[in-house]
């Protein structure tokens, strides 16, 4: 950490491009991404989303955010103190750039050191047990001790215990609303000593008022932000299984405490241990197996060279867009899609398109076989899929799995 | 099973000097084996012991079990309606014979087809908790039913609560002393049931007291019966995980149950789980697992061809000697060792036991390398190895490594 080269940082007006465009209607990270990739820029994104989404097929107008609702939130920020981050810049969290749908924004209060440091994310059943509440305080108090910062979800039961147990030696809290409506009520007080000790983010608009798909998708952030992701006790379906998902997904190591076969709030983890997960009696278990990841060479890796903090000419630097996914003229194309060019539909963009509506369907298939099946190049894929995206017709699971969502579900408005 | 060959059995002459070379001191089944190699039949290695046993060192006479010994226990058996089995025979647990320290002879009250039935072992704490204690009992029940005889140590708290859980499935007792020595005490009426319902075995002479050291010898017996092992709840140093340990070094596989990483009682088991054990939390996962292993052709195939269930003329075959290990004439030496000749000795051997003993020390090392260092053949090894064991110079640990046995231990008797 001692020399980390200087990383580049958005300008103000970037910035407010960037939370404009990831507060529109329909626009995720991923498409928050292929939107860059596409046109070169949060600005001319901006202006090309109304095209893009009646092209994906959107039968109303795409709401894109208001100037005004971007004023607004960044005047809630200055007064709760919170912080803008934005992917690619020197504050961003350098592990959890590494995921596939990092938020382009992250919104922090707190310490922003915390986000530095090598973390492990402890997380478990909001009912746990005496003995789980005791172990996952046990557990939080010996990683934190051995250096890492220690992640969870604000939860009762588990996930509190570990904040509390680690706000000595660091802990960051992930709301899965905005930073105005901190859920659940019951933590505001824990929350405000977090944010002294620690940090508290969330990728969510300021005054978002969290819904319970929410909680799934924050909790991609708890294991995203951490080299580890273990789990305390869970039953059979529970909300930390998700995050272990998660965290398995984004290739870190999944811990599971062992349980009695007869507890059913151990169900879960046994479940984990079965399908391979690292048994974790103590903390032991987790620094030992993370002692090689630890070097703080890995983490200066992790950040782009770039300018010395001055503001970037173009935005694809700082995603850390591989160039091949930028669209460019290639000879015996009749496009004009070069880098920072504003992104330009064709005949050939429009039939891929089609044949791709035509084979999706509720089942999810991977990327892989519907560029396959299209006969389309990944490129073309990739921005007609943006297309329907930004449409609310078509969504992402697994990362790299892709289903048409249902009719009456595609009306329903997504988050902002 | 339906179509099992014919298999051969011992003569009742044969039988008796089979007993009285095993109940002969310093020899264990290994030695018997090696006996039985060197000698050609267990006569002539009776005859051979004392011989044998100054050669290797012994500085008293060797103490052969006499024939009234033989007499009395055989008197005592047909009173206790115990049966002795012999290896290779057809009635040898087909299981039990593959491992390295097979016993030569198993006693046996009950009904033998228990013996041939695909066993599991389920082993566990003396001072097991309740849920552990109920864990237990489902499980032997499920592994039961399942078509699996259930394999335990008769001991206090999950042993017995297994025999008892799987009485009408079929289960299986392994004593640690004699048969007319029950132990536990506690134990003599769970005993008679599984008597009539199964079978209770011992190798141990029938009216042995089960000392600290025959249990863990006994728990080579109860993972040796079984396809897999499983562990219900076991502290750190418990008697389980020798079992374990055992199920391993005999390639069979092992589970054990989680525990919360509070509970004492689940440290051992938790630690199996961290050295690479299979997580058990229901009897499905061990009858799954073992699924692929449970066709009859496997304990067909186990058997020897051999003839019609007359005695045999030498006892190798029933053995499953590899021919390669007797001594026999090659070219160039002048020993005479043809198989079923007396063992002799050589100037060769001598000074081959010579280096031998010179390099072995306290620490045990394995047999390869002890050839190795020794400059002698394996044969030559594995003899000079029988004349030091006989005369109680050396120990054998895990199958494969040999030390030499600390003065004040060589000159105290070992089991009879």
């Amino acid at each position: 950490m001692a020399k980390k080269p200087p990383a580049p940082r958005l300008s103000d007006d970037q910035l407010f491009d960037w939370l404009r465009l990831i507060r529109s209607e329909n626009v995720g990270p991923r498409t928050f991404r292929a939107l860059l990739n596409a046109c070169g820029g949060a600005r001319a994104a901006l202006e090309a989303l109304p095209d893009l989404a009646r092209r994906g097929g959107a039968r109303r107008q795409i709401r894109v955010a208001t100037t005004d609702e971007i004023d607004r939130e960044f005047a809630l920020a200055r007064k709760l103190k919170v912080r803008f981050v934005a992917l690619g810049e020197a504050d961003y969290p350098p592990v959890l750039r590494q995921i596939d749908s990092a938020p382009p924004i992250v919104a922090l209060r707190g310490r922003e050191e915390a986000l530095q440091q090598p973390a492990v994310a402890i997380v478990g059943s909001r009912n746990a047990s005496a003995a789980g509440l005791t172990f996952a305080d046990r557990l939080a108090r010996g990683i934190g001790q051995a250096g890492y910062v220690v992640v969870s979800g604000l939860a009762r039961g588990v996930d509190q215990r570990v904040h509390v147990a680690s706000l000595a030696t660091g802990t960051i809290g992930v709301l899965a609303g905005g930073h105005a409506r901190p859920y659940p009520e019951e933590a505001i007080p824990l929350i405000e000593r977090i944010v002294e000790h620690g940090a508290v983010i969330s990728e969510m608009p300021i005054e978002w008022e969290p819904r319970g798909r929410d909680f799934p998708r924050r909790n991609r952030i708890v294991s995203g932000l951490a080299l580890a992701t273990v789990v305390v006790e869970a039953a059979r379906s529970s909300g930390s299984l998700i995050t272990a998902r998660f965290a398995l997904e984004q290739n870190r190591q999944v811990f599971a405490a062992p349980g009695s076969p007869l507890d059913p709030r151990a169900e879960g983890t046994n479940e984990l241990l079965k399908q391979g997960a690292s048994i974790c009696t103590s903390a032991d278990d987790v620094v030992t197996a993370l002692a090689p990841t630890r070097p703080t060479e890995m983490f200066a890796a992790l950040d782009d060279g770039g300018g010395a903090g001055e503001p970037l000419w173009g935005e694809h630097a700082i995603l850390g867009v591989d160039p091949d996914t930028i669209p460019r003229t290639t000879p015996g194309e009749e496009l004009d899609e070069a880098v920072g060019a504003a992104y330009v539909a064709s005949d050939r963009l429009e039939a891929a398109r089609d044949r791709i509506v035509a084979l999706l369907g509720p089942a999810p298939i991977t990327l892989d076989n519907l560029a396959r099946a299209a006969e389309a190049s990944a490129r073309d894929v990739r921005v007609a899929l943006m297309e329907l995206e930004l449409a609310g017709r078509i969504e992402f699971s697994g990362g790299d799995r892709v289903a048409l969502k249902p009719a009456d579900e595609a009306e329903r408005s997504s988050p902002p």
